[in-house]
């Protein structure tokens, strides 16, 4: 099964997102239209300095939650950034880190039924203290927890890219 | 640090998701405001016989995959019906069983920071093979995979419900 677009109209354009609603053909004949919400994608890092996770702890409107944990991250909103460029860069403005050591874990789509945006999730170690410009970062407070309590802070984590961060880190990178 | 919503405009209706632009004041006096991207919700199933996981592949337009690797999932589209009793439905319509042993195992955001999307995450076990009408389904490929090889599986899957499940399910419930 395959499919090739044959349209697509912009329904509504916003600062950050946009809708599209794009129509598709199918290997079977069929046709079908999909709204589409455009993103440019985002990067999370799960940042470890042997002792300790650095997260963040932010209010997140959209879903009603005035402090939600999560991983540092950012959108990949500055014109031919590459992922792991915002990556530093959002360490560095988010909780005041570089690292010594940057891998990718790996990518995700957040939800590929209605968005095509992608995370793409890093670890970085070997840490030392950054300052940045942190302009839009007020209301984010730093979250020190014991790596040793990793499974603890799982349970507290509730959206995707901290929970794919974590989980993944737990299974193959756990030092 | 917390925040009211002080006003509301839709911006664009779809069939299954809309747009507002919510405006909030926070603690300190601040105001802003933010593109929210509403969708209905949505539920994930981490299938398994004791020897099989079962799985699907099927197309996603919005991210320009011709067969995406995922749990069986579904929208929380259906008035009144409670997100077990999706999940329920949507594993009989997409791999064709029922359940004795249901367990929720985590739920998450998908993308706080931009969409109010909630996914709930099930495990099923002792499966029996259950027929269900399955009108939309037509694209959708039924796949097991030796649960042994889960971390194969795992490097293969690109979407967070399936992500967030499987490795959830690898760190907390494996058998």
């Amino acid at each position: 099964m395959s499919f090739q677009r044959i349209g697509s109209e912009t329904a509504w354009e916003g600062r950050i997102a946009s809708v599209r609603v794009d129509r598709f053909r199918y290997d079977d004949g069929g046709e079908a239209e999909r709204e589409i919400v455009a993103h440019p994608g985002a990067v999370a890092v799960v940042a470890h300095d042997g002792g300790s996770l650095y997260l963040v702890r932010q209010p997140r409107e959209a879903v009603d939650e005035q402090g939600l944990l999560e991983l540092p991250a950012g959108k990949l909103d500055e014109e031919g950034e590459e992922p792991l460029e915002t990556a530093k860069r959002e360490l560095a403005e988010e909780i005041g880190k570089g690292a010594r050591r940057w891998e990718r874990l790996t990518s995700f789509y957040t939800s590929p039924g209605f968005a095509d945006e992608e995370c793409h999730v890093y670890l970085a170690t070997e840490l030392y203290d950054e300052k940045a410009d942190a302009d839009d970062t007020e209301r984010i407070e730093v979250v020190e927890a014991p790596l040793a309590d990793l499974d603890d802070v799982i349970a507290r984590c509730r959206d995707s890219k901290t929970l794919v961060g974590l989980l993944w880190f737990r299974a193959y990178r756990r030092a």
